[in-house]
């Protein structure tokens, strides 16, 4: 991983569950299935809101949100550190396949699949 | 959000949602939903396995788990930039928290959630 | 379970692990990854569209969202097998305790949560 | 949708949501974020523990996770019936296609997804 936050948090995280002996529970598959918990938490702030609602949080809402966006990256820096995958240089690359995938002519304006775009 | 790799990718997934007229579709509601369905497909590979084999993806499988980790946080980073939440920030705080919620001592070797601890 | 059809389905989906020797994949930890993984299906249809849209829609998105539910049910209806739940007493219970906990003057045309509901 | 406790199920809680003026809350946007919300209830009784230990719960944790198969099975059945899908129906034919696609003798013992079945 480049230099940088997320490098410290993922060290941070990796001391905080060896001194708890939690290394053992953290499985790839086990990791996998809190993040979908975490990110379902968000999910459930969200899903009897307009797309309107979702934009003006009350500021209490917005604190509880804020927390379930942290254990959510907790656990997606988890995951990365167990699979020694860097995060970053992932994102970045995927960032330059949905350029490709996603040419500004074709998807200006347009949320279709990058497959169902006219070619 | 302090200086670091998260604040360059904030800022590319920006310009790349605003050059194709995306912020339109990018509400915090709609954004909880593809950051939830594309860690499920993390959850995909993950199903069927043993947590022995998680651990040992072979290499075809690994770079597909990559690419679905760098879509949870491109859809990440969107999700906090939209509520101008810092995560690295939201991320420290939280494991501040942990760190009381579950002291050393508590829960060493121990994956019961923090209310079922013993106090 | 009592006489119904998700009986028939279940009885069906038995057999069909059964002569397959899937029966050791489906531990109820791994159906409810797959169920999870099967449900982000569904949403990942709906995570671009209005609510107005997600009323209306084509025929050919709807067969397909049609598919995600069938295999919605059938993998809710195999982790319900394995832990010996019947699906259908267990929702009937449930809809008594949400008319206790949402009473028709308190919740009426409010989607809060039963905990925040004014007492 | 055919004869059988599912249909009962469905009136009860179209019943329920009129009575509560909840069908203004109940596109199937918002009923495929709620679903969603439930299944990862029942995925977090699930993530720290082995699979021998999924199969074995406590009777208390049972009983939770019954609750929340019951609230899965809830929200399924209201998406289907905003949806105008028969369940069921839809569910009997998945399995056909799944006959066909996993035919036994290439199946057996094996969990691979049958895209990548030996042909």
């Amino acid at each position: 991983m480049t230099n940088n936050g997320l490098n410290d948090l993922k060290r941070r995280l990796r001391e905080f569950a060896e001194a708890r002996d939690w290394e053992q529970f953290h499985s790839p598959k086990n990791l996998s299935m809190a993040l979908s918990a975490e990110v379902a938490e968000i999910l459930e702030h969200f899903q009897w809101l307009t797309e309107e609602q979702s934009k003006n949080l009350p500021k209490d809402k917005l604190a509880e949100v804020e927390t379930e966006l942290a254990d959510t990256l907790i656990y997606l820096v988890r995951l990365a550190d167990k699979l020694d995958i860097d995060l970053l240089k992932a994102a970045e690359s995927k960032i330059e396949v949905n350029e490709q995938k996603y040419p500004v002519d074709k998807a200006k304006g347009n949320a279709k699949k990058y497959t169902e775009l006219d070619k």
